[in-house]
């Protein structure tokens, strides 16, 4: 089964309600382009800093997640809604919400890793401060197949994708915004090695890079093949990747090289 | 702690007296230029074919382990002796022996998987029809430290990766000889992403490629650093690659992004 996907790298901003309004117009030129999958990045809706994930989280049934609902249906399309701050009895999690066609939520990834880092004079941050994290992987099933759901930092842990795979998914989404120092060292070789490892695609979004905002995103939303290869990759600037993934690819290279079958579970 | 290694990409032959006779050479040379730790390729003493695995198995005490346990003292050098077919039992293994600079034996794996492959057209091998697998994960212990030994196809696995940096590897030494197909799509990233996942130094060694041989390996002996980038990588000719590793910089890496301590066991 082949199946039409895009990738909304989209620029944020600090106007959510801009930010709403340029996902939608994205959202539509990618679906009137023939796209049947549409991501968006991580934290589209907010800048991406600690400093502001409290003030624009919103809970389950608000304008963001509404939006989203609405131009799933609209478009008819499946959407994975990248990432939002969710609030949620006081705490606030990095959200992933993926809708249906009919606008129904089929799915919900919250980061289970947290982003702490401390690389002097390249990059500090410290999201468990104001982020608490998921407490599960995700895989959600579909008329294509099971898709699995994970969240940037969450990339870099085997044992998740593993998971992942272990669970049946043969699509791995990944909304992520990378930064430019952790991005040119890992970005391209953590998503191939986990489509590599797995036998999986890995569809990846990133924010578009905004050199007045208050975070700089390495970019780079692409599509990886179940061999480790990247179908196509985007520069940092805003664009739309489009690509067509063939499921079949999947069962073709499990076949071909049985990874999976020859794990060793009783080693590990 | 800083540590001088020298990788001996060697090109194999039928003979396996020419073989002893030519690691014998390069080893004295590594160690004369001051390596402290040599590593040699895997099937070094062999052909890489099932069809010769079973004639020239030995058992622990053989031709070729009394070679390995005797150069090591000579030269006065850790030595990580690739692997070579050893019998036991009247079944025969892929193992690697690891000998410190007295010539004792301190650790010992067997490839724990078995490389079976059928992507038609470019590459058959189905190594299960001769060999056994091992049955453990191997870590060893030093006066440098924890060192994980792991054997070609064994590099499939992030399991066994993480297992043996859990177990508190700093070092992973893989003996190895890849096909020129799946090296040319898999050896560098599978390399590279083991290193990044788990901020180890990667030490792997590939025999040279053999053009008239029997199986051409891939080459590509080299060493990655924890931040998952090559120090130094060969290219398929035969050749000493030499390094400086600083476990330093082990303990640095996971200090600024500290992946190990990041992990959620629980969910996975």
């Amino acid at each position: 089964m082949k199946l039409s996907i895009a990738l909304i790298q989209m620029m944020g901003s600090m106007d959510k309600t801009a930010s709403i309004e340029k996902a939608r117009k994205m959202i539509l030129e990618a679906a009137k382009n023939g796209a049947r999958l549409i991501v968006l990045p991580e934290m589209w809706n907010c800048p991406y800093s600690s400093d502001y994930f409290k003030d624009y989280a919103e809970p389950e049934d608000g304008q963001t997640y509404s939006f989203m609902a609405s131009i799933a249906k609209t478009a008819n399309i499946y959407l994975v809604g990248g990432s939002i701050p969710e609030r949620d009895q006081g705490r606030v999690f990095n959200t992933c919400f993926f809708f249906d066609p009919q606008g129904e939520l089929i799915g919900k990834h919250r980061k289970a890793h947290l982003f702490d880092i401390d690389v002097p004079g390249k990059i500090k941050f410290v999201e468990s401060e104001t982020l608490t994290a998921g407490d599960k992987a995700t895989v959600v099933d579909t008329e294509f197949g099971k898709v699995g759901l994970a969240i940037c930092y969450d990339v870099r842990f085997p044992e998740l994708f593993r998971k992942m795979a272990l669970m049946g998914a043969k699509i791995i989404v990944l909304p992520a915004a990378f930064s430019i120092p952790t991005g040119e060292a890992h970005w391209e070789i953590s998503l191939r090695a986990r489509a590599l490892d797995n036998q999986v695609y890995i569809l990846a979004c990133s924010p578009a890079r905004d050199i007045d905002g208050p975070y700089q995103a390495y970019g780079g939303s692409g599509i990886v093949d179940p061999w480790g290869e990247f179908q196509d990759i985007a520069q940092a600037e805003e664009t739309i990747i489009y690509g067509e993934i063939d499921l079949a690819r999947v069962d073709e290279v499990r076949e071909q090289l049985p990874l999976l079958k020859h794990r060793r579970p009783e080693l590990y």
